[in-house]
């Protein structure tokens, strides 16, 4: 399914073909938690914004309006009306950061709903059916997200756990995919890695998750508060031992430079809630830095958002504008905002791209480093 | 400008001429407040929409961020990006119904901002200096709001009022257009007819009014609680004194069949906040009546919000996704429902215009009775 099509030093040129289609890589997937993007943005949006792949949430998917709803209504292509890849992450991540009341066992997790109280139950098994309930083309594996810092023991102790629920949820997986009634029979697996900051944890968990030949595999539990250059380590660390034929999903990552940073230490594909959380609160991306639009000295701006940007927001609307409707609390601010940054995002994958196609990433490297990460 | 092009019974359809283009009549007027629709839609999206007419409320955009950055940023067209034309209200009305405080005087009114308290002056000079500055196509007289019911003497002292701010409003536009600093030269003035439920009053000041020959007239201070009939009472009363070669406008109308009932008795222009602020609350108009999307009937409906519409959400988006978005608090679940009613009133205006070239109106009006306005 991923094809490496060039590559520069540890930078990986490939493409991802799914049965909705392919992603060209390095890749960003935009986030649609509860099956839109936050700030008004639509799936038709999305195409225009140059978005390849869609991110999902199990857990509110699930939640709310029931992953039973989502199939009868055809999935999450139908439901969202996005045609491209869609991802949905497993829940795990969320029982681990939103729900209540959590006591973890051998099967699975039992926590409450942080919508209403409901109790729930979760484990591998139920992670797998959820998913093939929304028909998403690229199912994650459901794995225990430790704390960080986290002991080495029990950093142990839930590798280990976590590829026994590997193993489950490949199994039913499998199940999923021969039913009459799945949607998507071509669903397709990733598994994650997790160890926390120990590297032989890491390894050795990586070198067990590749033996099962899935679709793709990702790296967790990185991205929770930790130094970025530990991060860093923790990918130079576990590169070595993920397949090179398969797809490398760094989760939760990043800022443009994180993305940069990653794609070098040989990463093909992310998803961030960062360009739209950020942009909600006038925290824009712009090719010489980010600027906060509630400043002051951006009332009477006529320039757009960024003039080095070609996006529908920066083609028709000004800085004096659209920090008028942030201020009035305007919705239509928050839209436009949250346009720009996700255009910015892809926009980057493609010239971090158009540089590997050419042979020039290290120099694209060089040139963004110490600029887009900045605040002007 | 306005130019008669056919009548039905007491119905006209017409065109009026702007320096920003001419307008097909009967149209509605969509209300973009401070500057944007309620809803995060853009004044692309009013295009596409085929929103003819923006009317945005100088009140507000006097507070936030202010008629002079407005005006300084090339006034309400190039701040807003809408290219069509574009009626601002007085501020009169927002001044008798949000801000605190007010003391009304022959030179105007004191009150308290209803943001920060500021105190601040409007009389009929600054309300037309405040339009030209935001440089609207259209100005709106600034008038004396009565509350409804008012007491005949009051009433008729008012009318008197009004209709000396009219002419102090009439030489303040002259002396705005003829200064060299001013954006749009040729803005336009539309008085407004008072006089509370007295018929003797209304006639008298639509009289006193219509001497003035100004580029359009408008019937205020109806649509604040008096019954349906009572309204269609007062159109009836003053528009046979209402001169027959200018635009006539009925302020803050209505439900889509007031909208009809008011054509059939002469009215041209139109606006309302009902359909945006309807659609945020999930109340979406139909062709066969007015649905509310939170009911729970149509969690699981794969169907568009009206299989009769050609709207760009209907082509789009299913009742379940919708429902699914407003539940979930999420922006887009609002956006895309106030698309849908405003491009449902304003289809509905074109179905009046072609319904009225084709001398078929009664027999639309008969079709629409009854239908459009009932709850389903």
């Amino acid at each position: 399914m991923y094809q490496l099509l060039k590559k520069e030093n540890g930078a990986r040129r490939g493409r991802f073909d799914t049965p909705h289609g392919s992603v060209e890589t390095p890749a960003f997937m935009n986030v649609a938690t509860a099956g839109a993007i936050k700030g008004g943005v639509s799936a038709q949006d999305l195409h225009m914004l140059k978005c390849q792949v869609q991110l999902c949430n199990t857990y509110h998917l699930h939640l709310r309006p029931g992953d039973r709803v989502v199939g009868e209504l055809g999935g999450l292509h139908r439901f969202t009306g996005f045609t491209g890849p869609i991802l949905t992450d497993s829940g795990g991540f969320q029982v681990f950061s939103l729900a209540q009341l959590r006591t973890i066992k051998e099967e699975g997790v039992y926590f409450s709903s942080h919508i209403d109280g409901a109790k729930i139950f979760m484990g591998p098994e139920e992670s797998i059916k959820i998913q093939s309930n929304l028909a998403s083309t690229i199912a994650m594996a459901f794995d225990e997200c430790v704390e960080n810092p986290a002991g080495y023991e029990y950093a142990k102790q839930s590798c280990a756990r976590t590829l026994r629920w590997l193993k489950r949820c490949a199994r039913q997986m499998e199940i999923q995919n021969s039913l009459p009634d799945t949607i998507n029979k071509q669903q397709m697996l990733f598994g994650i890695n997790q160890g926390a900051t120990y590297d032989d944890l890491r390894i050795l968990h990586m070198q067990q998750i590749a033996e099962l030949d899935l679709d793709g595999y990702a790296i967790g539990g990185l991205a929770v508060g930790e130094p970025t250059e530990e991060m860093y380590h923790c990918i130079e660390t576990v590169e070595p031992y993920m397949p090179t034929h398969k797809i490398r999903y760094l989760m939760g990552v990043g800022t443009p430079m994180n993305i940069v940073e990653s794609v070098a230490r040989g990463i093909d594909l992310f998803d961030c809630v960062m360009p739209s959380r950020n942009a909600r609160h006038g925290h824009l991306f712009t090719w010489q830095g980010i600027i906060n639009l509630n400043n002051q000295k951006y009332q009477r701006d006529p320039a757009p958002i960024d003039n080095d940007c070609a996006c529908e927001v920066c083609r028709n609307h000004s800085r004096a504008y659209i920090r008028h409707l942030l201020k009035s609390g305007e919705m239509l601010g928050m839209r436009l905002c949250v346009m720009h940054n996700l255009f910015f995002y892809n926009t980057l994958m493609e010239k971090i791209r158009e540089a590997l196609d050419q042979g020039g990433f290290e120099k694209f490297r060089r040139r963004l480093s110490g600029i887009i990460d900045r605040r002007i």
